[in-house]
């Protein structure tokens, strides 16, 4: 039976599984780590899909994510952190010649959203907005059954829409992005600068403080926490509401690890939605829920786009 | 030859023309008074139509555009303004019934992206961003060559994003949108406000004062209206970041009244675009231009709509 092959290259893990057309799950699957500061990189990728790559069965498509940015149309890697000799690299036309089949490529935001839409939270919608809450936050945008790639492949960058142009600076350096606001890092950058003017509050100021360390902190009644969350949620819900204006989707799928933490941001976040959201319509029939594939969202997203892009029909 | 017939139903007129595939200039154009408020608007409609309706071609389907909100997907008008007849009114059934020719709607600000894509200042491109400044601020967004409408029909209201929580109301009663910062009815608030607040200007207190009097007093060197403009571009320069990190186009169009100032809004938004852009690859090779289509967009939008859904192959 003809197959895919699916890489997810993440910071600490490659991922790479076999797909036949008729299951979710992998015929075969296999992870080794990055090493994304170590030379020989592409042999390691080689290794891993070698290692999966079937023996009776026919491979009709190779699809790869990866941390951005990247050019989808080209396939090249253009400057991914922690990894110098992948600087400008030419990673899925290097797959594709290696193991003569089609090589497509796609950031992991992008993929994530691709795989609730086609196999998780998003199956039978066909405008999908997914936003993952987590270190940044990234988004997946399907409209009409395709995958918003943009013209230099750089559309859906959502967290670095402007919420508020004197907000903080966000991890890229810009000031007021979403992610500066909504992210894990900005939830403990805001109780940081809080202690910092004297706010009282159960967390001790600590560089090493996580997102966690201040939901649990919430969860136990530490007020400061529970305003860093609602606070978090507010703006999720701001550029939320400017992002059905810009989209209108027909569901919203948060994934992530900052969404898992519930009512905490998403209670918040609802109550600021619901004020923003400028015409009743867009609400009417809205699904806003959490994503459903875990950690194989990146693996089914980077499946999804060589079946899309190779023209593959599936069940 | 088959034709498309186009109507652009404006808030004081209502145009008709008809189109052969093989030129841009219509074979026949009517327009007649909308006359919005007063009764009998669909018999108008019908026959201003049957005006230009060609006596020996047929006619392969009908474009219909119109200030929204309505749906594009069933054709309805919902709530058009000074229009109470024509609240929840299937417009695009009753004309596709009464010509027995299929018939498409869509609102005029998508329309006229759709007419600069296809016709105007966009032709070549596949991805699109136009954006009209004008009493409102309007958009139209192709994607790989389709027009974006969204789940609802509702997508593309870029002038309803917010550019900044805290910002002042605009016309919809929401707070913060790009249309309460850049729309010629918020540079005129503006200076307003400040003369009140007693800055000095050649401007006088005057509820009838125009974007276009503020213009003038700018051209004039009037240091307020100078500001005022300023102020426009910058928000919709930040607005417009924004939009490039989530739909990443080629190209950027800019129509309607206000954008005809020139440098007066558009130095100030080039600087602030600039300094917003969290990736200096979104401008590259970026074309950042005035719409070429002026008055006829939305009936070219609206001929566009009738031939890519009827699917036409046009020269």
């Amino acid at each position: 039976m003809p197959t895919i092959v699916a890489v997810d290259i993440g910071g600490t893990q490659m991922r790479a599984a076999v797909y036949t057309q008729d299951k979710i799950e992998p015929i075969r699957q296999k992870k080794i780590p990055t090493l994304a500061s170590k030379p020989g990189g592409i042999d390691r990728l080689f290794q891993v899909i070698e290692d999966v790559w079937p023996k009776n069965d026919s491979v009709l498509a190779i699809g790869l994510g990866s941390p951005g940015p990247l050019d989808p149309h080209t396939g090249y890697l253009l400057a991914p952190p922690n990894n110098p000799e992948w600087h400008n690299f030419p990673l899925a036309p290097k797959v594709a010649e290696h193991f003569g089949v089609k090589a497509f490529l796609d950031n992991d935001a992008n993929l994530a959203g691709l795989g609730e839409y086609r196999y998780g939270a998003g199956k039978g919608h066909r405008n999908v907005l997914y936003i993952t809450v987590s270190t940044g936050i990234g988004a997946g945008v399907v409209i009409e059954d395709r995958l918003l790639q943009g013209h230099h492949g750089l559309a859906a960058e959502l967290g670095h829409c402007i919420v508020d142009p004197n907000g903080p600076p966000c991890s890229c350096g810009f000031n007021g992005h979403l992610e500066a606001f909504s992210s894990g890092p900005a939830i403990v950058k805001y109780v940081l600068g809080e202690l910092e003017s004297g706010t009282k509050s159960v967390l001790k100021r600590d560089a090493s403080m996580t997102a966690r360390d201040v939901a649990e902190a919430a969860k136990a009644g530490d007020e400061l926490a529970i305003r860093a969350y609602q606070r978090a949620g507010e703006y999720l819900g701001i550029g939320t509401a400017s992002f059905l204006h810009a989209f209108d989707p027909s569901i919203v799928i948060f994934g992530g690890g900052v969404s898992q933490v519930g009512g905490l941001l998403f209670d918040a976040f609802h109550v600021s939605l619901k004020q923003r959201v400028f015409h009743p319509r867009y609400l009417e029939g809205l699904v806003i829920t959490t994503a459903k594939l875990g950690d194989n969202a990146g693996l089914l997203g980077a499946r999804a786009l060589a079946e899309m892009k190779a023209d593959v029909k599936t069940s």
